[in-house]
């Protein structure tokens, strides 16, 4: 399953490592993250689990071996590497940062220790599962604090990149705090609690808006929500006043959410006040800010894409190469994009937070990238939806969060200095 | 299949249409452009593929349905709901503009007549997965524009919002005119061109970059790749040409790209220069105008995600409804989000477009709109990559492209004024 969902380099490289003979050679790659998204101090960790499942059943289908077979750049490959990939399994071990973690610019996540050959063909999918739901979790943590405690829904599916990317922001926003989401299969899949009511083309379809509002509520009683702004936003809340009957509250979709928001509340005092309509923290800072009678917002756009940094600087990057007993240490040089040689803890002290090398101890902090999958089996269930959810609230409740300081053992110093001399 | 893919309040409609007995009304849903992307002048229409093949296989199963039925919002649903969701298909009439189509601003690219229920639940998985292509596509023509006939190859899927985005964001960039893709699956799938060689971490796995460099060219040959930048760039490129042998060219990956590329061309005279590293339009075309000697680009983060502008303001709104013969208009009037009664057609003049009535006739301008789907069985078959590539390429050569005129007929301008009047 998945084996051609990576770069073609990917494979290419498989297909010359086993031609120079290294299917013994032990390589540890490092996720990390290089540079913090745009407007970010720091990230919250999320798409563990995806990645993990990728790994755990990543293999290749015959006609998709065959595909390959017939790209000329395999012209020169090895007969015997076809078979090796037909019977392909994930071997390695990987360790990695608790889902819901709070994570700071430079600070590696995850490795991936296992024969060259399959961690080279897992970069990919690993880079854009977890630094996807990273995004998304670590955009949705900044709406969630600017609605200070009041519900945000993840409304984005529409605007996700696919349908199924939904579905996984939908998650990665559930993890930040968001109080569930407008995606059904997110809830069908994940047990998120899922929310809506009905769209402007729902009050459209009947004679009068009043029919529309009266057909709702028939149907969802005190969960009724009713839309406000297809003709006159005023005029609807006065319509909702009138007609009484149980109501969970109004939405409104456009306009003046300050105003609105306010003149809605004298009309219609027990109502709940939704907004949505291109949302993000700042319009929600500004409009709590300003009294806005809201109670709940929906965020679609700017939270499915993380809209202000839709994209953030991870690399997967080999660090030590493990042969016959002997360990050499690997490290990239280029301008800007110098990597730090060999396997790695991230121990998180109350103050700071330590970069050492793996077999480092550290007394009195937590070790960050834990365990997962050892020999290519998973060696403990997965933590669910709401423990991770927990961790990330936990994480978040020291917000704000400053820039975090991120020392380097003196061992790791002396390695990357002693690679440098060479 | 997919049934559940779909905003939660879709469903609550459905379930309401039902129950208000709606299931004999027709809507008319029109998918519009409302808002071109930030930075565009038009884009490129690219997901229908995608998005016919959902219609055609919406479906529920069981299980869905059991959830849904557990979901406290269905309470009051009629049970019949729930025996028409399980036998639900989609009967529907879709027009849509063909993909590789160039649209413009505030212009519809698709139109579905269906019963209510069908129409509704539809739209959260249209919206998502004919904006995320039509986005792609076009982020990806201005970065071949730029390239200026030099060969663009997407590279973005480990930047992309899930690896399965990846796929389809490459076959988008493709339809735009890319060269080809780093996706293997996107080159299985869909028969796209397939790139690449390797990365840091095949350098790094050697005890020498030369033996890196040897065994890439005993795999490869002619289509031999070599990347510079792991230790220091034009060491490497000597190295290169001291090997001699065969070889298309080598990659500049980080540093500067004007500079590095002039000396390495010299000392490099017949190698081909790929650069690639966080390259978008801009700077593809400041890099040629100074006269890089740069070959072919790699782009990946600032397509895959179509960086500086990763949504876009499409609406799918319902403009019209049948029912027993008669039909009734349907505009909504939200402040800046108002919306155009009736069913249209687009006309696409030579100097202008006419956005007219469904019914209206327009000599010597091309409709715009074409059926695909009737009663819900496909009516034709759908164009080939090819095609709609070339299709693209066709609309694209006209660049630089300003915005353009789009009138709107008497027809349709009447219909719209006297719904405001009522």
């Amino acid at each position: 399953m998945n084996g051609l969902l990576t770069d073609l380099y990917e494979l290419i490289m498989a297909a010359g490592y086993f031609a120079a003979d290294k299917q013994e050679e032990i390589g540890t790659f490092e996720f990390t993250i290089r540079r913090l998204p745009r407007n970010r101090d720091f990230v919250l960790m999320a798409g563990l689990e995806r990645a993990l499942d990728y790994l755990l059943n990543l293999s290749f289908q015959e006609d998709e071996i065959a595909y390959l077979r017939g790209l000329p750049q395999f012209k020169n490959a090895p007969a015997a590497f076809w078979d090796y990939l037909a019977a392909f399994r994930f071997s390695g071990d990987v360790f990695a940062v608790p889902e819901g973690s709070v994570i700071y610019d430079g600070q590696p996540v995850m490795n991936v220790r296992a024969p060259l050959i399959e961690g080279q063909i897992a970069e990919t999918y690993l880079l854009s599962a977890i630094t996807f739901e990273t995004l998304i979790a670590s955009k949705a943590a900044r709406i969630v604090h600017a609605a200070a405690g009041r519900d945000v829904v993840e409304f984005g599916t529409r605007r996700a990149h696919t349908p199924e990317a939904g579905v996984q922001g939908a998650r990665a926003a559930y993890i930040a705090g968001c109080a569930g989401t407008s995606n059904t299969l997110a809830g069908f899949h994940y047990g998120i609690p899922v929310f809506g009511t009905a769209a402007h083309s729902w009050i459209l379809s009947f004679a009068t808006e009043s029919e529309a509002f009266d057909q709702l509520q028939k149907l969802l009683e005190d969960k009724t929500v009713q839309l406000l702004d297809t003709y006159n936003t005023l005029d609807a809340a006065k319509l909702v006043g009138q007609m009484g009957g149980p109501l969970w509250g109004v939405r409104l979709d456009s306009g003046n959410f300050l105003e609105l928001s306010r003149e809605v509340r004298r009309i219609l005092p027990n109502a709940k006040i939704m907004a949505s309509g291109d949302l993000d923290e700042t319009k929600i800072a500004q409009l709590l800010e300003a009294g806005a009678p809201i109670d709940a917002f929906g965020v679609g756009t700017e939270l499915a894409v993380s809209a202000d940094a839709p994209s953030m600087g991870a690399v997967y990057k080999l660090v030590e190469i493990e042969h016959e007993g002997k360990i050499r240490y690997t490290a990239k040089r280029s301008p800007d994009k110098a990597t730090l040689p060999g396997a790695k803890q991230l121990f998180r002290f109350p103050e700071y937070d330590l970069l050492a090398l793996h077999d480092e101890c550290a007394g009195g902090a937590k070790a960050m990238l834990e365990p997962w999958v050892l020999g290519g089996q998973l060696i403990r269930p997965l933590p669910s939806l709401e423990e991770i959810r927990k961790r990330a609230q936990c994480g978040l409740s020291q917000w704000p969060q400053g820039p975090r300081r991120t020392e380097h053992s003196l061992a790791l110093k002396e390695l990357n200095e002693s690679l440098l001399r060479h």
